[in-house]
Order: structure tokens, then sequence, then C-alpha cells
């Protein structure tokens, strides 16, 4: 702690005509403090003296980072990447969908009006002159103005790309400002539930095959929810905001999201206990008929709806296969506005991975940290956004999902670590390798040969290097083979191949070399 | 026109109190303006509207845009720009190159002071409290940060990623605001000119199998530039500025050029005429050494060193045979500050493409969009950047290359559209169709099977799709085969597979299908 209060003491002095915009004094004398917020503290003063543009000793000094909540991803954690991504694009391939791309930042006014209080959390453009721009908030928005703008009204489309919220980062538990979703969406005016349930199907496929563990994907209905808050006496202007509180159902015990209805939103507490009485039911098919039947719930025509679509829903899930995962949970109730039918969740349900805990477990914790469970999959059905693009209001029914890879990305990587296991960084086949002096321009000659026949191929960039040298660059990097050249096999017209891991050696003819790595390679 | 004026009225008058922004007057009643300029207004006038955030009658209104100098990628689009970035990162990985990635923005200050006069392109992001910061303008100067930030010394990385420049647009001709580099670079210590060569090989293998047509290599450096503008007497705190102005001989004949020497830039006339002697010089390794005899050249160390090392490279391009298209061309002067070495730029010489026009055709024209030529790639050695981000200022050298993507989408664009070619957006394998009534169940239950076993299939989202409608979306979206279902093939435990070019139909054992599928559409 001492190393600490120095720097501090040394921080604070450097900055002492910018005191005021601190408060410096309860940090720099106050006991007690921890770390966590010390960390924060100093992340402060970075920002403040980045601003200033420079050090305490006047010298110009970089800080060296990227900005808060934004991660770089070296070679490892990139190949980690692909291959998620890979098996992603793969399932939403083989569902036919197709894919595109829009700008990193829409018009600002695109973007108004479609998050609610989340809003707050956009980033703006500086005004430079021109357009008011904002970076994205995620990829459905831009999917809907693109649709609108392009008067398209049916396609399947995936969408892979990084949007940007001003939110607080929990970077180990794979929360960051800047992140990747990997959306798919189904648009157009089909027959009931059958693209709905596709989209389960997919996350189904996707979180098999990346073998995240045990997951169960929650689906619910907007208009189940509505219709629940009609039949439990909540007014109707107050359906929005009791929904965002149920939607603190997953990260607090039901006493506290009570409380916040009846103290905070200003409920009715037998309201509030009918809800509560609704919230804690979930099952299958099985649960929607039985609700269909309830005395109350089904006065309210919209909840008779919902819970119809639910029960074609499951008879597709069956088809599908995916009913093992799925429950239809009324605690559901996914905070976003535009949503205006079915919506799901996935969530991972093993705790044994680090960055993924139960809610159940946390709950008492109330941090925001510890209450960010394992969801990595959400999305339903918003029919009514597209035609808020639309100058005549004409709707595109639609469907998506959004998969939330960053929460992927930290479980693999922490799994690649504790496994230690060796993730390759390049596709390296063959090193071009000499084990004499003087033979640089036979082994650019060779690797020419090897590039031009499309094998992955390197040689070290050194006129003399040593054999073991690049022996050992082969260990590091996993390339599999070694083709070395000498004067003897120039003269005898071969090559001798060495394969890393046996040791083993083999001559073979110059003219023979590319077939003979590809046989030995077409594996890998 | 009168369209155009009628509707010019409306807006002006929706817009009175801020018609001290804009100068509407000439524009509402000057004769003789073009539609450029109109277009240019109006784009203006709908900024203003957007910023206003409503219409002239009070309702709101989107302006159903993309932010200038942007675009979306339709699924056509994304399929050709796929396959480029296939084509692009199979050479990186031939090459034996990890990937990394950064964020899409930095800390402010990382950026300050690497792009000289172009910082006036970098978008800035809103002050909404916490660090400043702007997008990335390329993907070197973020790569050169994450090397200092990580303390690393060496790596081959490629990274394929948006870029954002506030520069005037030319979205015809693949100018963008936002826009694709991709990017291979050699960090490390090495025996000189390899790595130098093997990116030229790499911009030769690229654009060789893009087949875009012939394309030239130039390639200088940056101290043969210096020791030349020492040799003629251009004064040291010169030199950036004259190089700048060389910069433009790909844009501007030498007349205009040497004007701009002498007459801005206050150069003498005979060091002027100097410089024009040898920059109108290009050749090979031949050239490079005539000039190490040039008795004024060879009074220069810097350019010595440089004209020594223009004959290394040439000698291992000869041996990775991209001798073919590579000149040394003393004309070549590439902008950014950072390059201390070897420079190079890749053109596109075949006017056939529309977009691609050759400098010396519309030289006199002098209009931006019109000089805006066939450079497809470039890069060169830049061994201060790294240190520049280290606190003790460590140099790691470094040389590297960055293929314009956008110019080459242009062309695979425009080419596809020119050869009528069907460009196919999905990669489904197989429609499950149904020619009867009541089959859904059925065909859902078969599609399953597909998804499964990793076929790429599809059904219509519809209850009793007609069979011609499912025939016509084949046709559309070029799946090849059908699985059609009826009542006797399910009694008879088989599947009709349709080819749909050839219409032929076969009956297939449901417990061979999957196989048969794969068989049908390895070769696809």
């Amino acid at each position: 702690m001492t190393m600490l209060a120095l720097s501090f003491a040394r921080v604070c002095s450097g900055l002492a005509p910018f005191r005021t915009v601190l408060r410096l004094q309860p940090l720099c004398s106050a006991s007690g403090i921890t770390v966590a917020q010390i960390d924060e503290e100093v992340a402060k003063l970075l920002e403040l003296k980045a601003r200033l543009g420079g050090g305490d000793d006047g010298k110009h000094q970089f800080v060296l980072k990227t900005p808060k909540g934004t991660r770089d991803y070296n070679p490892k954690q990139m190949a980690i990447r692909e291959r998620v991504f890979n098996t992603i694009t793969r399932c939403f391939k083989r569902h036919g969908a197709e894919t595109i791309d829009t700008p990193v930042f829409e018009l600002k006014e695109t973007l108004t009006g479609k998050y609610g209080e989340d809003s707050k959390l956009i980033y703006d453009l500086k005004d430079q002159g021109g357009e008011l721009l904002s970076l994205r908030y995620d990829l459905t928005v831009p999917f809907a103005r693109y649709l609108a703008m392009n008067k398209i009204t049916n396609i399947k489309r995936y969408h892979i790309a990084k949007v940007y919220r001003r939110d607080n980062p929990a970077m180990t538990r794979g929360r960051y400002r800047e992140f990747y979703q990997c959306d798919f969406d189904i648009a157009g005016q089909y027959d009931a539930m059958i693209p709905d349930a596709e989209c389960l199907k997919i996350v189904h496929e996707i979180l098999s095959e990346l073998e995240l563990g045990d997951f169960r994907i929650k689906v619910n209905d907007r208009r189940i929810l509505d219709g629940m808050f009609a039949v439990c006496g909540v007014p109707d202007d107050k359906f929005r905001t009791i929904c965002s509180t149920v939607d603190k159902l997953d990260k607090l015990p039901w006493q506290e999201v009570r409380k916040e209805m009846v103290d905070e939103k200003g409920l009715s507490e037998e309201a509030a206990d009918q809800i509560g009485e609704y919230v804690s039911l979930h099952g299958g098919m099985d649960l929607a008929e039985r609700l269909l039947q309830d005395p109350r719930m089904s006065q309210s025509k919209q909840a008779c709806a919902g819970l119809s679509d639910i029960k074609l829903l499951f008879s597709y899930l069956q088809l599908f296969q995916v009913t093992d995962k799925v429950v239809f949970d009324l605690s559901l109730a996914r905070g976003l506005d535009y949503y205006t039918g079915v919506i799901y969740e996935a969530v991972l349900t093993q705790a044994g991975v680090a960055p993924v805990a139960l809610a159940s477990n946390d709950a008492q914790n109330g941090s925001e940290e510890s209450v960010s469970v394992g969801s990595v999959a959400g999305g339903g059905r918003y029919d009514g956004l597209v035609g808020m693009f639309d100058p005549k209001n004409r709707k595109v029914p639609c469907v998506g999902v959004s998969i939330g890879i960053e929460r992927i990305f930290s479980i693999m990587e922490q799994r690649a670590e504790a496994a230690a296991e060796k993730v390759r960084t390049t596709e390296v086949q063959v090193l071009v390798a000499s084990a004499q002096k003087n033979l640089l321009e036979e082994r650019l000659r060779l690797v020419t040969e090897l590039w031009n026949a499309g094998i992955k191929a390197e040689v070290m960039y050194k006129k003399n290097p040593k054999l073991l040298s690049q022996l050992q660059l082969c260990e590091e990097m996993g390339i599999p083979l070694v083709a070395i050249l000498g004067e003897q096999e120039l003269k005898d017209g071969v090559v001798k191949l060495r394969v890393v891991v046996s040791r083993e050696e083999v001559d073979v003819p110059r003219s023979d070399l590319i077939t003979e790595i590809k046989r030995r390679t077409s594996d890998a």
C-alpha cells in the first residue's frame, strides 16, 4: 500500500491545479479503501492526464492503453475467436441465411427512440460539421433501417459485427463497451411461429456445438406479460415500467422486485402478489395449456393469443428436437422496447466455468458484477420496428436472435488457459530451412515454389540462421514439417523433409516435394 | 428542374428561421446551377433537417440514409466481399501471418502527431465524460501501439478491419469515409530487405489471384528521396513539403508540380529542374546501379544506402519471381510521415474498368474525382513508429503493406453487374418441399434430420406452400436440389430428389438421403 500511496501523492501533486475536478481528499487520506476503488481512481487520473496531454514532468508521455471497456485481441485470442465465428457462421449458413453489413455509425436520429432508457449509453460522434452521428448500439435497429430504406419485405440474414455501449464494463466476465454481436433474423410475413421456432433451433445448435456445458433457453411472450399485467390490475401506463422491474428477476430475488414494484413504482400490494404468483411459473407446452384454462389469465385476449402461440411454438420445437432445453418461463421480460411477441434468452447453467455464476447463488450479493449471469443469447419478435422507419408505417414482421459472443470468448479463453492447450496461431505447414551457410537464395527459391503451389510456408529472415533456431521456431509455432536444404541435397536434387514431432527425416526428390507435403498435412 | 425548384422552395420556407445558416439566395435564383451542386445543397439541407429533428410539417420524418461517405453491403456485395477477403486471407496465411484485432477507437492522443496534415480527417468522438477518443485512421498506428504496449519485438501479423477518414467521398470510385484495409506487416530486427521483398511478393500474389487485370508495383526509398533532395539543393527544412509536392506526380503533370515547388514552396528553379530530371527515371536493378555511379547522387550517403537496398531488394524479387511487375520509380513519394525506408504502391494499369482511369489521361482535368487512379495497395518501411509509443523510445523495425480493398470491390461488383453474373448469396444445398397439403410437420421433421447431419437446407415458412412457388424459390436462390415429400413417398419410405437445373427426379430411400445429397453437392 505504501507504494500505491506514494505514487498517488506524486500524481496528486502533479495535478495540483485540477484538484477540484477530483475528490482526492478522501482518496489520499482515508483508510479502508479497496483495491478496486484505487484502480478506479487511478483510471480516472490517467484519463485526466491523457486529457491534459502530458505527464507531471512536462515531457509528453503516452498513456499506453486501449480505451476503457475495450480490448485488443492477440493472435491466440483471435484463433479462438475465429473458431467460434466459424461454428456460428456455419450454423447460420446451414439455415440458409444471407449476410449484410452496415456502417459502424448511423445518423443519430436513426437510433433515437429505439432503446428507451438505455439511450444514454449510446456513443455520439463529435459534431465536426455535417451530420450528427452515433455508433451503433445493436445490429437490430440498423437492420430495420436497411429493410425500410431498401423496401425489403422478406429476407433471412445474419450479421456479425461490433456494437458499442457506454456501459459499466466488467471485462473479466466478458462485458465490454465494444463487443461483437452475432445476429440472425428472419423478416417477412409467414405462418405463425415457424421462423420463431427456427431461431430457437439455431440457438440450440450453436450452444451445443460450442460445448459450453448445459444451457436453458427461456421463452415467454410480450403479449402474455401484458395480458398478465392487465388481469393482475396493473394500470395501462405502468406496463412498461413494471415490465422493466420484472426483467430484474434474473438478478434479484422476488422480495426485492416486489418491493420496487410497490415502493418505487406505486403498484398495489395485491397486484404485485398476483404477478408474483405468475412469474414463479415455468414449464412447457402443458403450462401454456394450463394457463389458457386459468380463470384470470383467460380473460385477456392478448394473453390467450400469446399462450396459443407458445403452444404452437412448442409443437414445432418438438419436431426440431430441441424441447430438452427450452422452458416456458413467465418471469422472462426482456428490456428492449421493440419486442411485440415471443421473447427468449439462453443461459448457461453450469457454474463450473469462472465467469458464469448462477443468479441464485449471487443474488444476495447484489453488486452489478456478481449478478451478471450466463446469458449468452437473446432475442424475440419485433413486428413494429421496420414500420418506424417507413414514412407510411408499412410493417415488416421480424424475429431474430443475437448471440452474445464476448462471454463465450471469455469462457473459451479461460478453458484454453486452464487446459494449457496449445493454440496454434498460424497455419504454416512447412519451414524452409538450412543447416549450412550461404543458402539464403536457395531457401528463397524453394519457398517461392511452395507458395506458388499454395503451400503455407515460411523461411527465417536471416542470411545464415542456425539450424537449432529454425527447429525451435517450428516447436514454438507448431509448424509440423521442415524442408531442409544443404549442398548435398542440392547436388542430389532432393530436399530433406523432417517431421518435427518424431524427428524422422526422409530425402524427397524435389519434384515430389509439393505432393509429399500436401499428403502429410492434408488432415491438418 | 421545375420539380426541383419547387421542392427547394418548400424546404426553404420550412427552414425560414435558419436561412442565415445556408446561402440559399443564389441557390434558389441563380441559373446555370449544376445537378451536382443541387445534390450537394440538398444533402446539406437534409443534414440540417436531420439536426432539427423533424420535417417541415412538424411531424417527425426520418432521413432514411446511411451517413455521408458510408454504405450498406447487400447480400450480393457481401458474397463478393467474402470472396475477395478469402483470397487475401489465404495469401496472408500462406505467408505465415497471425492475426490481431484492436478497438475501432483509440485514445485521441494515440493518433496525435502521426498523420501530418491528414490529422484533420480524423473522426473524434463526442466528449461524454471519460476519455477523449477518436476512430482509427489506419491499422498501422494501432498496430504500433499494440506492439509497444505488449513489448512485442517481432511478429508477422495481418489485420483486416474498417478505418475512418472524414475525406471527400467519391463512392463510385470506391472512395469512402468508412472503408476496409487489409494490412500485412512484419515487425522485427531481420536481415535487410528480406521481409520487404516478401511484402511485395504478397501484393503480387494477391493482385494476380484477384484477376484485376495488369498492374505495376512502384518502388522507391525515403532515403533516396531525401538524398536526392539534398544533392539537388533543397534546404533541409523543406524536405517534407517538397516530398508532398513530388507525391502529386501521379495526379499532376511535371510542369504543375514544378510550378508548386517554385511558386508556392519557394524552391529555386535550378533545384526544381534537377529534381525533375531524377523523378522522370524508372527502371529496375540497373537503374539503381546507374544511380550509384551518378556523380551527384553518389555524394549522398543516405541515397547510396537506399540505392544499395533497392539492388538487394530486386535480387530477392528475382528469386520470388515477381520482377515482371515491379518498377523502381523515383517519382513515388508516399505522403505519410512515418516511412523511413523502402516505400511502394501498386496501381492497376488497365483502363478498361470504369473506376480505374490512368492519371495521364485525366491529368488536365484536375478535378479530384477524375485523378483518383488505380492505386490498390501501398506501404513501406517504418522503423521509428513503435518507438514513438515507447517511453524509452526503443525501436522495433517494421515493414508492411495495406491492400485498398474498396476499389477492388467496386471493380468486382461492376464486373459481376456487367457480366450479369449470377452471384449466389446463400449456400443452401437442398429445399425440403411438398406438393401436397398438411405436410408441414413432415417437412420440418425432414429438414431437422438434414440440419443435424450438417446439410444446408431450408423449408418455406408456410403451412401449405404451392410446389411451383417452392421451385421458383430454388431458381431464384440457386438452390440445386429439392427434396420432395408426399403421402406416397412417406408410405414408401423414400424422398423424391429433384435436380433443379435438369428437372431430373429420382426416388431415394430416406436412409440414403443424406449420403446422396452430400454426394451430389460435394463439388459445389
